[in-house]
């Protein structure tokens, strides 16, 4: 909270006040939390305790972080609303005429999908896989303890991601600023890239900046922090070329390519413009999407149909497990389509038995499980999500993709209301809440907060 | 093809003479191909031969079916799209005008959907668990046979599936007669209620029935349809009381007991109408959805977003495996749900070993991972089939539920084009192909059509 309070005193703008007080108000709670916790704990986590800890954690965290929105005037409801969002690195935004707001106000929303997103990337490799989240088990690593607690053995990997993650926000911003952003676009953006959050300082989003280049900059740091960032991690230690063995990252990359070439062909044929610009439009807003970045680039509900359709099916996609970026994510479609051809050749042949394989570890059943019983407590979250939606008198479109957009962590939604180049203020109250409450669901991966809603986890 | 002749001889309508030609050449067709083939088939069907001919069964049951549709001046795309949309029990169709037709052609469409309904009810009684479709040898009795080949030591439970489909038909003629409607749309709407079918010899389908006890007849016999069939055997052979017992009915009636009262009461406030008549309104749709038939009660599109929500996501329900209703069917949330929560506890308790059971006999992880890995690939192929439409120009809210109502064989969608009051008609005839497959991919169990795809399948 300090950063906006400097930006804020050097451009003269009052707001700094508000971050001082949120400061003094968040260090204050941590502080009398810390000092009448310390020393309880002395055996490590149980792993209910490692559930309820992390529920807790996403619970806490934007609470604080709402605290500068309602000291500058934001309603209790939105100040909630646009914390989450960025702590989940979601970028639904309640906030309209972002060009003419004080610089501190949009530095701090960048600054909580920076921070939001590193967080995710810690739970994922360290904390997910120990917790046999949706398949996660199967990214078990030295790091991820075998045993009954949960142990800080992990210092080294945290370390490790805190470096690539700030050397690539910094290499990001001097790409961007090199490319014609001024220096506070191009620290914010490079923040919101990373994180694949997707919060802008503009309301054109990234429409805003004309130069392609920027463009395809950005569709390389939105894929880096969709990538597995142990994979990042070996690349940048010397051995680059693991990072297109990795199976999520061919399944990405390729998915994407072949989406947004023929997309652009379509595009370049309907709408009469030439092919690299057709497929710096298609490349650039898939990406977002698939990344779960949620930065807009012209408005492509406008362009169609198809790409339209192409848009709403992406919204479920998600990048690689162990990155920024939320959604389904690519090794579980992998291991669906591989399980799911087995199985199928095994109801076939009834004698045969095929195991599957990802990346040389053996599918177990319990994983594969996990997996499926995953994607459908995904996609029927999204029906439960639509129908709360829809009572609170969301149209179909604007809660089916609301929905999807708020579970997926991508931002923006389809339609007139939530679409590329609309915005999520005009949402009634209840709405808001019910979208806060499927952007943590998400970034949660679902069952972490399922199991805390069974009584049984609360018994003794 | 002849009780059409008869009725249209009846009524002096020159299109009996359609009808003959038609069960002329089906009737060439059968001969030609039971002459060439017999005596071929010694051994039984192995279990790729079974797949094969299921496939191939309802690929040209509507082929032939949509020869009277040819004869009396329909496109063939859109008279291939009414047979599909007939056999498979769906209801969507193209026809408008529906008041004005001959009664040949309004009796054949019934035909097709009480046809249907019977064969999908013996395909799921004796095939289906034997293929081990989609988690459905949980069914598995002795009328399925274990060993490597399909035999037909079935024709017992045939027989008596169509006893009791021919009574019940009856029963529901007569209880229509009686409260009004006269002979004609009695044997028309009975036999299309209890395939849970939903074709209607008025545009107005159920609303042109002023009668309210018509209504609930209706609820009572669609219910009969979407009941397991060898739970109602047992009930009518003196075991009535076994109807209660049974997991899917007890999910089914009581999901559409508490949301139709529930949307009663909001109907009645929002709309100003008494409660009977809201009960009416919102028990009937829900059933008619619920249950796939698709017969529509006035315009609930236009009746607030909570409803419109709720029919979106009822459209996905279908009723119980072993009956004339399509969609993802009551035992697969049942082992779902069940699954999933022994699934959470563990993770919690990881020493902790639970198994599910459904109705007494376990569900072991390969049934598990059967309904799993068939509630994605539905839901999977909802999108993908969205997709496929928007490619043909049609808007997001269209194709979604066009999509949804095609793969669950339910009938209406939502929107303005396809919705309650809307029509199949204008849609393109690229469109229609792909709702055709839609139709009988969900009619098919996914499965069965999915394994016919993989080149492994047609290899020695």
């Amino acid at each position: 909270m300090l950063l906006p309070v400097a930006v804020d005193v050097a451009a003269r703008n009052p707001d700094w006040q508000a971050f001082v007080i949120s400061a003094l108000i968040t260090s204050l709670c941590g502080l009398l939390l810390a000092v009448s916790c310390s020393g309880h704990l002395t055996e490590g986590l149980t792993i209910r305790q490692a559930f309820l800890l992390t529920g807790l954690a996403w619970l806490v965290l934007p609470a604080f972080g709402a605290l500068p929105f309602l000291w500058l005037g934001i309603s209790y409801t939105d100040a909630i609303f646009e914390a989450v969002s960025g702590f989940t690195t979601t970028g639904s935004t309640i906030l309209t005429g972002l060009d003419g707001l004080p610089p501190g106000l949009l530095l701090w929303r960048s600054v909580l999908q920076w921070m939001g997103g590193v967080g995710i990337i810690v739970m994922a490799l360290v904390l997910l896989p120990y917790l046999q989240v949706g398949g996660m088990q199967l990214f078990k690593t030295e790091s991820s303890d075998q045993s009954e607690k949960v142990v800080a053995r992990s210092a080294d990997l945290v370390r490790l991601i805190a470096l690539v993650y700030v050397g690539l926000t910094a290499l990001c911003a001097v790409l961007y600023w090199i490319t014609g952003m001024d220096t506070f676009d191009a620290v914010n953006h490079a923040m919101t890239t990373l994180s694949t959050g997707g919060y802008s300082t503009h309301d054109a989003s990234f429409g805003y900046f004309t130069n392609p280049l920027t463009g395809w900059i950005c569709i390389v740091f939105m894929l880096a922090g969709a990538f597995p960032f142990s994979i990042l991690i070996q690349a940048i230690r010397g051995r680059p070329l693991l990072i297109w063995r990795d199976a999520q990252v061919r399944a990405l990359v390729g998915m994407l390519a072949i989406i947004s070439f023929a997309a652009a062909i379509y595009l370049g044929l309907t709408q009469r413009i030439g092919l690299h610009e057709a497929l710096l439009r298609t490349a650039f807003n898939f990406t977002s999407i698939v990344t779960t970045t949620g930065f807009a680039f012209g408005d492509y509900a406008a362009w169609g149909a198809p790409i339209v359709g192409i848009a709403l099916v992406l919204t479920f996609s998600g990048g690689c497990t162990g990155s920024t970026s939320g959604g389904i994510k690519m090794f579980r479609f992998i291991i669906f389509f591989g399980t799911l051809r087995n199985h199928l050749r095994m109801m076939v042949r009834a004698h045969r038995v095929v195991s599957t394989r990802y990346m040389g570890t053996q599918v177990t059943p319990d994983i594969a499980f996990s997996v499926l019983a995953f994607l459908v407590a995904y996609l029927g979250s999204v029906g439960i999500i639509t129908l709360l939606l829809t009572f609170f008198g969301l149209d179909l479109l604007t809660a089916i993709t609301g929905a999807a957009t708020a579970l997926g962590n991508v931002g923006p939604g389809l339609g007139d209301v939530i679409g590329p180049a609309g915005n999520f203020s005009s949402l009634p109250d209840d709405a808001k809440w019910v979208l806060s409450f499927a952007m943590l669901l998400g970034r949660l991966e679902l069952f972490t907060v399922i199991v805390l809603l069974d009584p049984e986890f609360w018994s003794r």
